[in-house]
């Protein structure tokens, strides 16, 4: 048995890695994602699709595609949310048992009015305007309330939990501490008073150090396989810049994101076929704190493996690839 | 909106219930389970029924059925551990990142000669010698290393992350303290030395007190869905017993969890059809410290949703369904 646990230095969870594990039998044949039919370009049920604007609510920020007067991007409330501006019930604020209302955002970005078209096959310009839209509201939504902890996230296929086919992100925002983001910003700021260093600082120093994890460098943008990844090609897309917040990204450096995001995403479809994929944007809009110590990070979590009992029960990730191989994959899978 | 956020008294972890989430629309058709053939009595070519041990591991323990000189539950290691009791990479001691040994136990208990008989289906006696083997395993590991941790849990379905249909449970033993083991240790230390009591010992009180999410009551346990679940029908079977492990259960009381465990099995099964789940049974073995404040418990987990981005990021779960409703929903389900 070839097995290792590794730890996290971001977030100091550890994560056990069983490369055995691809070896095992299975009673269950894999279905690919390849065997469904491809969407149309225009679908006219489609709630996001362009003339179906009866369907949705109120547009909260429109980006033009700056060609022939259509749009890129769109952001509406989600019609369907997980949290509101002013929800109807005040919570319990008595008893054995603690709640509260659920208040906060919940926006989706439409990220194209071609119901056929993922980020990866969008042109740069085009996927530069989508990071402007998630800049954009997050910093609307900061100002509006600075309590507020934004997330943006991209659910890509049915097993990664969309239920609409139409290229969209969401956008979440709550003023929850979560246990994920409390182990991160704890783990920095420990990291911090011990060294006097910020660990991504120093994560990045140690890939480039290292080489094995990068999957490509930039002027302004490291991307890489984190040492201790939780899944199979889990990809992080790192700024070099010291910032704690995506809303802080400079204009200027959206293009260079959007074309990282795009050729790791081309990558991973090169490496791995067409594949269900989430990625998140975590941080908060601004910095009480411990946040002078990280930077936000673009973190790409394909969908190859399910997590079962033991990953639910402890919250420890079980991985059987190990991250410099899938690191090697994707640099050998140029685009 | 009728949404709420609720806390878990046990782990201090926030839960946000969504009920309208179910209202949205989906392009994905939702396939039964029942639509797979059912599989037979007896498969030659699975390693778990009998005549095939020659393809599994030397037998740990073997449970007799009492009946006609056959076996009703058999302990074997698992052939594709994730942990290992001698593993053979030392680990990284030096250098920026850390890891550890994969050191551990990981262990297979075969429920059943038959490869297709479902715990819910087996008779108690043959249910409790299940459990039994549980118990049996969890002292010896502890006997062997009281440093391990031990977890038992069960992924039925393929979209709970089983690979093999032949029923079957797993043991997991790690020396990691995980983020949500620590979560729910520091929060039952933390509310005993707040108020003086027992954590879950007050939450049964309010449980039974409030009534809306008992799903049944016996002598010594109690199932319900918790107050903050995080997946629709999340049930809890909880001894009224103050013990920590499940490995210190005394054996007399088998027979009634056994019991219980069916009795929740078949309840679901008629108010889900058939589904998939995850069981997890979690605690250490010897109890140094915090776990005087706590019970051990059996957490059973439907895999009805889908964890996107949102929750992988956070670790915050999200629950379409009210605890109260699905509650109801199995008592009125009685088998």
């Amino acid at each position: 048995m070839k097995g290792e646990i590794r730890q996290d230095a971001t977030t100091g969870n550890w994560v056990i890695f069983a490369p055995d594990r691809g070896k095992r039998p299975s009673d269950f044949r894999k279905e690919k994602n390849g065997d469904a039919p491809a969407p149309p370009e225009y679908d006219p049920d489609c709630p996001f699709c362009p003339g179906n604007e009866d369907r949705i609510p109120p547009i909260l920020e429109e980006l033009p595609d700056g060609e022939n007067g259509g749009w890129q991007a769109r952001v509406i409330p989600n019609k369907y949310p997980i949290l509101a501006p002013r929800p109807e019930d005040p919570g319990r604020p008595e008893g054995f048992y603690r709640s509260l209302p659920a208040y906060g955002r919940h926006e989706i970005i439409i990220e194209s009015p071609r119901h056929n078209v993922e980020p990866e096959e969008l042109a740069v310009p085009a996927l530069t305007l989508v990071l402007e839209a998630y800049r954009r509201r997050w910093r609307a939504i900061g100002g509006e309330d600075p309590g507020l902890r934004v997330i943006v996230f991209r659910n890509r296929g049915e097993s990664a939990g969309t239920s609409l086919v139409h290229p969209h992100s969401q956008l979440i925002a709550a003023r929850l501490a979560s246990p994920r983001q409390e182990r991160r910003e704890t783990a920095a700021r420990e990291y911090y008073h011990r060294r006097g260093r910020c660990v991504y600082c120093d994560v990045l120093a140690a890939e480039e150090g290292e080489g094995a994890r990068i999957v490509m460098g930039g002027e302004n943008f490291l991307a890489f396989i984190p040492f201790a990844a939780e899944v199979p090609f889990e990809t992080w897309i790192t700024p070099r810049t010291h910032l704690p917040s995506f809303g802080m990204i400079a204009p200027e450096e959206l293009p260079e994101l959007a074309g990282f995001l795009k050729t790791v995403l081309r990558r991973l479809k090169k490496a791995l076929g067409d594949f269900d994929y989430n990625y998140v944007l975590s941080a908060r809009f601004l910095s009480p704190g411990s946040e002078v110590f990280s930077h936000w990070h673009l973190r790409i979590l394909p969908r190859l493996t399910t997590p079962a009992g033991y990953e639910f029960e402890t919250g420890t990730a079980v991985n059987p690839d190990l991250p410099e191989e899938d690191a090697a994959r994707l640099r050998e899978a140029e685009s």
